[in-house]
């Protein structure tokens, strides 16, 4: 069998990969008097009293709502809401597998902003968080934004932010490896799309804040020509000394490349034109901007990738269990960007410093330690900023 | 402990009734591979072919939504949608325990009917069928009417159905006993609000076709006061002899009584001037229109309730679960009049003729074979409708 056959089966057998079960058992009048009619009506009013017991009395305390409208499904596109839902639900798988998390997959069959935002809203009573997957650019943005102000519960783009920090913990891991502190390195971050500015955003905040951004035109300068308005807002941040040029320009006498963008991109040519030292992380999947064996070659120190047969893996599968599970051990709230400092920093301290060595920067995603002690420091800072309910 | 405290402290425990578990193990990156990137892109690429293949690839075939807005949970009225989650996540518990059936609930922060529908609409394509609960009249005929309409699933509104359904076997069995045929049986059935209609509506289709409905004012007659669209239409299709009057004077010489309205409205009077040997479904919850004792007395041949504690429970845990396991198994496109007419002869017809007796003519709530018996008859009759996809 091929692997596409290998996949189809697996999924034809599954008839689904996530299942909802019961909780409480009913097999006689008296279970069905407490779960149901009439003892269920005393949980009902008193939540109805006190909004927050519903993280007592129902599931809310646990649950998450994986959300896509299927307009940006792995690299396959817009290919509608029904066909992204088995990546929604081996999204929730992950969440139940690496953090016990209970997450149900729904598909929004929309494309309209307001009409997304709404319906995600009023359904979002009975969550405990919201993890919204595949929205495409710039939809994504304005969704998250706006949802995040109205609702009381976390929201979380996990393609924006999720990728985000674990990239940043393997960048804080580098500089350490290479003894200088972030802001001494100067980083060319490829790709300015939902991910690349989700990324940049997050570099500064923790301190790599010499950045230059480059699209397809090249790079990004205040004054120069951006696309949306995301680009125009972090051209404004971002390359402060008003570099211009192509990405290859943009490259010499860089420390670090960071590539969300497409295979091959990235010539020895130009990891060669790198200051000394160089770290690589292509992120394209599955086909990276350039090969770790050829980045090698031309003289990279550290090379990450999103794939699983090479070594320092940048994978969100490290972030959002545990990122959640931190945000509903206190029911927070919100995640805020210290949050996210705060994950992207417990990631990296998982590395130990005796372990620490350029094929090892970032965890192992089957690392089993790795969600808890996200969720710990999640959890520590959402108690810190106040913005916990327990 | 009172029962209170049972009921709050059990559900305590429970921390939510239901949870989302994984069919697919993911504990390597082999079966990471599989269940998520790149295998996962397989089932998707297949569903954008061929969206009916989202039964073959992911949970819908096994999945009912399990929907309310929280303005008429129970007795306790329009509670809102958070404090009416209780009551839905035990009904998914009950769709589990009872069919197998995985379902999800969901609150939707709405009154406006358009935008219920919509919404609703909208989150559908994941789903196998939709279980509307405790929406108020008249706004939950105009959201099922709708959807029905707009989605290419079934949707049912388990309040008016699922209660026509139990009363229409209860009432087969009981002119069975009485060794008459429906049509020779004069039905009162008192309360004309989304129960009392489609009660009314299901009873005629079962063939009880000498029927009068009552409501707070009296007999309904074609022409007379009618408060809603929906009581205008049932007076022209029922009390074909256009009798006026109350309550009282429509049960004299009446055979049956059907009560879905409050406590202690019939008396024993009442009972006494119907015909001989007359039957008494008094649903009224938790205290019946009639208690049974009285009603006996009164001389009452049959009675039936709402309650556990008496003989001839209607409960319509008897339905939904088989109902909906019939229609998923043929993956029906919607639930049919005559899908319900099958589903109230199936379950009329667990109780064997050597079985039946005035306290027995409805199977026990924990009949095991409830389920089955149902999904059958009704998926044979989704196949013979031709509204069947396999």
């Amino acid at each position: 069998m091929d692997k596409k056959e290998i996949a189809l089966n697996a999924h034809k057998e599954w008839a689904g990969k996530i299942e909802v079960v019961s909780r409480a058992k009913v097999t006689n009048r008296d279970e069905l008097a407490v779960a149901y009619t009439p003892g269920v009506a005393e949980p009902c009013l008193e939540i109805q009293k006190d909004e927050s017991k519903a993280y007592d009395y129902t599931r809310k305390s646990n649950l998450v709502a994986v959300i896509t409208n299927g307009t940006a499904v792995l690299g396959l596109g817009d290919i509608g809401p029904s066909a992204g839902m088995p990546v929604m639900e081996g999204k929730c798988v992950l969440f139940k597998e690496f953090a016990g998390i209970d997450a149900f997959p729904i598909c929004v069959d929309s494309k309209d902003p307001d009409e997304i935002v709404n319906i995600i809203y009023k359904i979002s009573k009975s969550f405990g968080g919201i993890n919204l997957e595949d929205i495409c650019a710039p939809t994504c943005f304005e969704v998250e934004r706006r949802l995040k102000e109205m609702c009381d519960i976390p929201v979380f783009h996990d393609d924006q932010h999720g990728t985000a920090i674990v990239v940043s913990a393997a960048l804080l891991n580098a500089a350490k490896l290479k003894g200088k502190k972030p802001e001494e390195l100067r980083v060319v971050l490829n790709g300015a799309g939902a991910a690349g500015i989700s990324i940049a955003k997050l570099l500064l905040s923790v301190g790599f804040t010499n950045l230059t951004l480059c699209d397809i035109f090249g790079i990004l300068v205040e004054g120069g020509e951006a696309i949306t308005d995301a680009q125009r807002e972090m051209a404004k941040i971002t390359n402060r000394e008003k570099r211009t040029g192509t990405l290859a320009d943009a490259m010499k006498g860089a420390d670090i490349f960071v590539g969300v963008s497409r295979a091959n991109l990235v010539s020895e040519e130009m990891v060669a034109s790198m200051n000394e030292k160089p770290v690589i992380c292509a992120l394209a999947n599955p086909t990276p901007e350039i090969m770790p064996d050829k980045a090698i070659n031309a003289g990279a120190y550290i090379v990450a990738t999103g794939r699983s047969d090479f070594p320092n893996q940048i994978n969100n599968v490290l972030v959002f269990p545990g990122i959640f599970k931190g945000a509903l051990q206190v029911r927070a709230k919100e995640i805020t960007e210290s949050m996210k400092i705060a994950a992207a920093k417990a990631i990296a301290s998982i590395v130990k410093d005796d372990e620490l060595n350029p094929e090892y920067i970032i965890p192992d995603p089957f690392n089993p330690c790795v969600a808890d002690v996200v969720a710990k420091a999640v959890a520590d800072e959402a108690v810190k900023l106040g913005i916990n309910r327990i």
